[in-house]
Formats: structure tokens, C-alpha cells, sequence
């Protein structure tokens, strides 16, 4: 896996590309107007390990609310960056609210809905004018649902005229590269560093991703957004997104990722920011929280206790990160295994750093502990979730060196 | 994308590798000595979609159960090819239980668990010369929990002497392929035809098995039998199986998959099921059912109507599925468009077979409706799901061919 060599650009305090950690980010779904509802998600979102976290500047009110939401987020000690995401009015609002364009951490500006015909140019010029003042960097974010339309009908004709013209699919996708580094070279020409432009071309469609990806990373080296663009809902939003994401960051491709889910009714909006950390930390890419390895279960673990205490301790681990990693060095990387019976047990529990094989049907009713590969103890009796959980406590506080330390 | 060369293997009357599309698989975890529950989760996966059904054979109750588990699965009408999973035992039971033998469709030998010093090639020849005599096609399953210690013992000894060692983990991967292979080419100098085995090699790391799968994909041409083990819970497990498997797929290895999946306490067997059809289908290899395209919403998109249409939808298109797959062909290919604003809503909704583009906080209520990219309505008011509903089944019934034509 060799990280292609992108420009880094710093939003806020937080680097994007050239070799730094990739960025996990979310977006807000609050009305930005409504400035406690907004601010407190915000503070969810980056709880939960948002790097980054957009709003949506859609109207004065949401404008006029910016710089008041990020001086509360200040006054709370959350100094995430906040991006807005402009579209169609951007122009305007950033020039009437300057308390806004300046509490901005990045400018997200979708080249498809700045404006038709001859204004086009003035409201992006505008915009990446306000950039270079305010010294902000900008995302440059190409969606194929809102594609440049005058862009497309121009390469729709210049392929009509081609002895071999190409699919109209084909041409989609290369005007959503072209129009990406096109208005990225053009912001370039007014003034706006390299190293303040982040670029993004984000389909729904996961071989199209793929391929677009591929093309982008090929042709530039700003920084790369990466995300599947309306992934849906369910496990279908989580699939697509990993399967797609996951074969571009494993070739390198992808600086920051946002994983975009369309929540349950009454879901939990922080669930993207999980499936993001997770994609990292499965890949090997970056650690968040101990992670569990357990197996699926099969005729010989009839019992509901070996899920019951796989899930426990998942539940145990995720909640105890927000001390341990304030305290140990590490220990995000650790991995343990909860198997539930003899004929994959012992082997996966001795190659995680802490594994318990528990007893199938009709096996010996004891569960032996593996600690960095060796038996420790084998555990026994109605009380195996809490003595393991004692032991992992044991395990962490010996492994891991304390940062006081 | 280039779908590896494999050899066909007939599991039943599913065709695995050589072309054959990639098979959906799955496995019980009822005790198999249970008849009805076996009986009644395998139905469920198999009406779930899961191609083939491999259940635990592992001791005699179970043994003495599966004739009587076929023979009831076809009087329901249930087809599905089942596997029996043996470790430590399989010789043994194989050879005294005749009519599992033959009622199972194929064996799943694990040749870690086989036996160990001298007796271990008897027992997997007992197994493989019961396979040859009633003609049954066989799984070499490695799995990395369950490693073949005596080969990687002598794997280690050799390693440990040369001048550049490779590193514990590089010689297990090694070890895991090896031992594949080895048997895989035993079991045809016992006689085994080539068209009677696939191969597996599953370890829980997504590194790992990416690795490990390249390297099975250059040295045979057996059917590739993938899924990443002891997954896990929760998103963590769907995610590192999509981003490995994903990635493994989309350079055509892998011929049939599983997603081991630990359900939570009380959850469904059948979700690992469902999550092995959305990969492939997202990644445009086969198509099983219509999907939803719906964006995660934003803050200009605060109303839950949004999300709540987007999971109708998805329900409503999985449910008709049932009977449209009787009545219509092609409709499993279908894409539909739920969408939360003007943003991305009419391009995404063009783009899609049908889509509806829902108004943003502050845009004019109404909802408009395209059909193969053109809008053909806009629908306001209190019924907009039913009507976009409505809308579906005309579309259905209009566009794709009715199977009695």
C-alpha cells in the first residue's frame, strides 16, 4: 500500500494529505440556524471522533449563526475545524458575513452550483477571492448530482464529433474530473495557494468511484476527499462505502474520508464516524478503540452467551477508550478475541493480544485466557464476564505505558 | 475487473468459479441435532438468499440428523445444497453415518483439524475416498485459528536457518497457503478429481487475507471460496468484510462468498446473508434485489420525512421483490432515488431508473418525480409516499418484460 505523495493542506489545526494520518470527517444534519441543536451535534460528531465537521451555510440565518456557533464550540474546548458548505449563494454570504467567512475553517465549494453563464466565473472568483484574504483553504467538491451542466453539454458535443465517441456514462465521468481540477487550476490563477485546495468528486455508484478515483489521482496531487455520495441507508450505505473505499485507500487514494449514511429515523448521526474508524482500523490504516475478533458462531455455540459477551466486551472496550486514552499509550491498538468454541478458539485467542475461548456444545465447560499468545488462567462458573473484564483491566494497565510516565 | 480462470465445481446444482456468477453462502447456528430449528434456519437463509447452507457435523446426534434435515428441506421445496462443516471427527463420522454422507452435498475438511502425527493422513484420505465414492465435491478449509501446527512448526524450523528469516506473521501466511495447497494436491493423488475441490484460507485480519487470497489466486486454479473469519459484531464486522473482500472481488478473486457476521443476542442469522448480496450488488456483479440511493441528509434537509421515505422505500422494494421476481425480469436491477433537497436531488434523481427529489428546509414543498431521467410529475401534500409508491408499480409493470410474455 504506497500513500500517493499529496500537497498537505491545514484546516484548522488539522492536516490533510502528504503523508499525514488519513482525516475522518462528518457533517452536521441540525438546521445551522438553530445554533444549540447544531452546536451540541457538533460536539457529538467530534466525541465520537469527527476530525472535521461541516455545516451547511444555506441562508442568512445559517450564515449570520456561524461565527456565535464556533466561539460556543471554542468556550466548550472543542477546537474541531468547521467547514461550510456552500452552494448556489455562497458568493453572497460570505461576503455580506464576514464573521462567518472568518470562523470558517474551509470554504466547500461545489463548482456545479456556483452559478450558470457569465456569473459563473465572478461568484467563484468572489469566493476564492474571500479564501486568500481570510487565508482559508477550500474544498473544491464536485458531486455527479450536481455536475456543471454547461460543462457536460459542451463534452456531449465535443464526443458527438468523435470517430469513436465514448458512453454518455464515460463522459459523465470525465467532465466530473475535468470540472474538479479545471476550477482547482482556476482558483490556483486568482491567487490561492496549492496548498490551500482540497478536491473531491464524489459519485453514488461504486465502480464509478473507483474509476473516477483512479483518474483523479492520477491527474493532480491536491489532496483527495474521498466518499461515496448518497450511500443510502443500512447496511447497504455501510457496505457500498467500505467496499469502495476501502479499494482506494488500500491503493493509496484518499487523504480524508466521510462516510455518508443516511441515518434511521431517530438513528444516531455519530454512526458514520464509527464506520469510518472502523474502515481505518480493519484496514490497518489508523487505531481508534480496541477492536473485537469474534467469531460468527455455528451449531457447536447453541448458547446466546458467547454473542452476549462478544458484544459486552465491545460495548466495554469503545466505553473505556474515552479514559484509557488519557492515560495509556497504545492501547487503541489492542485486539481481543471472543470465540465461542474449541475449533478456532485457542488459535485466534492466542494471535490476539487478549483472547477467551469459550466452550461449545457439549465441550468441557471452561474457558481458557490467552494473554499475548500464552494460556494465563481458564475461567469457569457464572462469573466469566466479569473476571475477564478484570483481566483485560489487568492487561492494559501492565501493557500499556502511562502517559504520566 | 478480471474474473480468474477457475476450474467449475457443481455443489449441488450450483455452479461454483469457471464463470459461474459469485455464490452467496451462508451457515446455521442451530445445533444440528435439532432438526426442526436446523431445518427451519436453513429455510430462512435460503429464502434469504443464501445459495448454499453448510450446517455442523459434529458429533454423532448431529451425524445421525442430516439424511432426515435433507430429505424434509426437499419436501418443502428447499433445494439448497448443504455442506457439512467436520473437524477432529469427520472421518469417523462420515464413514459410520453412510446416509449423511450422501444426503450432504458437499464436505467441508479443515486440514489443521484432521488429526495430527500418523494418523493424520489416514483420516483425511477416509474422508477424501468418501467423497470420490459417492461423488460429493469438497472444501479445503484453512482456517488460521485452526493452522495445521506441525506444518508450521517445520515451516518456523526451516525459516529460523536461512540467512534473511522472514518475519512469525509472513511465515504463518505462507504456512496457511501451503497447507491449502498440499492437500488440496493430496486429495487428487487420492483420486479426487480437480472439478471436486474449492479452497479456502481465512485468517480475521483484512491485511491478511487480502495477502494470503493474492497469493492462493496466483498458485491454483481451484474454485476460491472467500470471507474474512471472526469478522465480528456489529458495523466493525460488515465493514472489514466489505473493505476485504470488496477489494479482493474487485480484482476477481473469489468465487464464493461468506460474511461471518456474530449476530447480536436475538438478531437474525439471515443479515450476513443480506449484507453478501448488497456487497455484491454495489459493486455491480450480480443483482438481487432493487436499491435505494438516498443522501445522508444535512442541515438542509431537517425534517425526518426524508429518512423515513428513504426506509419505506428500501422495505417496500425488498418486500415486492418476492413476487416481482416471479413476474418480472430485470426488475433486481433497478435503482430508485430517495432525495433530501435540491442539491443533488433532480441530478442524482435523473440519474437513477426513478427517483423523487424531496424539498430542503425552505424550498417550495413539492416533490419532483423523474422516470428514466425525465420528470414526469411533482407531487405535494400528505400522501407523497403512497403516491411514489403508486408511481413504482407502474414503472415495474411498464418497464420490465413480464416473464409469461
Amino acid at each position: 500500500m504506497i500513500k500517493r505523495n499529496t500537497i498537505q493542506v491545514k484546516v484548522g489545526d488539522v492536516y490533510v494529505g502528504g503523508g499525514a494520518p488519513i482525516v475522518v470527517q462528518s457533517m452536521t444534519n441540525t438546521d445551522t440556524a438553530d445554533k444549540d441543536k447544531t452546536v451540541s451535534q457538533i460536539i457529538d460528531l467530534w466525541q465520537a471522533g469527527s476530525e472535521v465537521v461541516r455545516i451547511t451555510v444555506n441562508n442568512e440565518d445559517a450564515a449570520a449563526k456561524v461565527e456565535s456557533i464556533k466561539k460556543t464550540l471554542r468556550d466548550k474546548g472543542c477546537n474541531v475545524p468547521l467547514v461550510g458548505d456552500f452552494h448556489f449563494n455562497g458568493h453572497k454570504l460570505l461576503e455580506k458575513y464576514k464573521g462567518c467567512a472568518l470562523a470558517l475553517d474551509k470554504y466547500r465549494i461545489n463548482p456545479g452550483n456556483v452559478g450558470r453563464g457569465s456569473k459563473r466565473d465572478d461568484q467563484f472568483s468572489t469566493m476564492i477571492k474571500i479564501a486568500i484574504n481570510f487565508d482559508k483553504p477550500i474544498r473544491i467538491g464536485v458531486n455527479w448530482g450536481s455536475l456543471d451542466q454547461e460543462l457536460l453539454k459542451l463534452m456531449m458535443d465535443e464526443n458527438a464529433g468523435r470517430v469513436n465517441p465514448k458512453s454518455a456514462n464515460d463522459v459523465i465521468k470525465d467532465a466530473l474530473v475535468r470540472s474538479v481540477i479545471e476550477s482547482a487550476e482556476y482558483a490556483e490563477k486568482l491567487g490561492l495557494k496549492k496548498n490551500k485546495i482540497i478536491v473531491s468528486c464524489k459519485v453514488s455508484d461504486v465502480q464509478d468511484l473507483i474509476t473516477i478515483y483512479e483518474m483523479l489521482a492520477k491527474k493532480c496531487n491536491y489532496p483527495l476527499h474521498l466518499g461515496l455520495t448518497e450511500a443510502g441507508m443500512g447496511t447497504k450505505g455501510i457496505v457500498a462505502s467500505a467496499a469502495s473505499m476501502g479499494y482506494l485507500l488500500q491503493q493509496g487514494i484518499g487523504d480524508t474520508i466521510r462516510v455518508s449514511l443516511t441515518p434511521e429515523p431517530g438513528g444516531s448521526r455519530t454512526q458514520e464516524v464509527l464506520v469510518a474508524q472502523e474502515l481505518l482500523q480493519t484496514m490497518g490504516l489508523r487505531s481508534f478503540s480496541p477492536l473485537v475478533t469474534a467469531c460468527p458462531g455455528c451449531g457447536r455455540t447453541t448458547s446466546t452467551f458467547f454473542q452476549q459477551l462478544a458484544g459486552d466486551i465491545q460495548s466495554y472496550l469503545r466505553n473505556s477508550m474515552g479514559t484509557w486514552k488519557g492515560k495509556y499509550i497504545g492501547v487503541e491498538e489492542m485486539n481481543v478475541a471472543v470465540m465461542g468454541c474449541v475449533v478456532n478458539g485457542p488459535g485466534e485467542s492466542k494471535m490476539a493480544n487478549l483472547g477467551i475461548s469459550l466452550p461449545g456444545t457439549g465441550e468441557v465447560p471452561v474457558a481458557p485466557v490467552y494473554e499475548d499468545g500464552v494460556k494465563t488462567v481458564t475461567l469457569k462458573g457464572d462469573n466469566i464476564a466479569n473476571e475477564f473484564i478484570t483481566i483485560i483491566n489487568n492487561y492494559v494497565d501492565r501493557k500499556y505505558k502511562k502517559i504520566n510516565d
